[in-house]
């Protein structure tokens, strides 16, 4: 199901500062900003070898992000793996117990479908599925 | 400096029950089981694509994964990027004005050399450098 981490979320509470530290102490390139108004946030992509890091600043105190940061503080925010077809895996996980935020794949940052598993049922880290279709 | 993702860290409360998640949901493939004496935790690695994850329990309520659970509960841990020279990198990282974790790299799971950095200067997420020297 899985063929590889497609991205790492981490929140941030100014993406300007964090985009900062992320090219100039750890040297990586940020290559494409975007508001996701579905999810209340704007985001920066870094690539890292096959991976990317996504940073996500709230736009609104009641975003997910926003919440997430008022209760925890800012950090690692969720995990995503790269499936072929994300409303399949949904539906395979859903069958093997797991509880879905998503019951159908939406749209996501990049021209991604997406999907979020319930962290009660990933033992705590927040997970995305994401893939093409 | 970063050529890709090492691994994600994931603080688990239980690696049996963790390790039957990621296998039997995810359709992932635990290769390895480590106890890592100096951090207090033992771990089990997951190969996905280039970048593994790392569960991580506690072996002791006072241990560093211990006191993040009881803080924040299981869930996203630690990043750990893969760097040529351990030493090197967090030479320039703290030249940067990083604050570290550790100011030589020392022996972590898997044979590899590491060295984190204060996540009060990664902006709340905890950051690990990982490499073969």
């Amino acid at each position: 199901m899985i063929s590889h981490i497609e991205h790492i979320g981490i929140a941030v509470e100014n993406l300007t500062e964090a985009i900062a530290y992320y090219e100039n102490v750890l040297g990586l390139k940020c290559y494409a900003i975007e508001e996701i108004a579905d999810q209340k946030v704007r985001t920066a992509f870094f690539q890292v070898g096959q991976t990317k890091v996504e940073l996500l600043e709230t736009t609104d105190p009641d975003g997910p992000v926003g919440k997430f940061i008022e209760k925890r503080g800012p950090g690692l925010h969720h995990l995503a793996f790269a499936v072929d077809d994300v409303n399949r895996s949904l539906q395979e996980v859903a069958d093997k117990g797991v509880r879905l935020i998503d019951q159908q794949a939406r749209p996501g940052a990049e021209g991604l479908q997406i999907g979020f598993l319930h962290p009660k049922s990933t033992l705590g880290a927040l997970t995305e599925l994401c893939g093409k279709k």
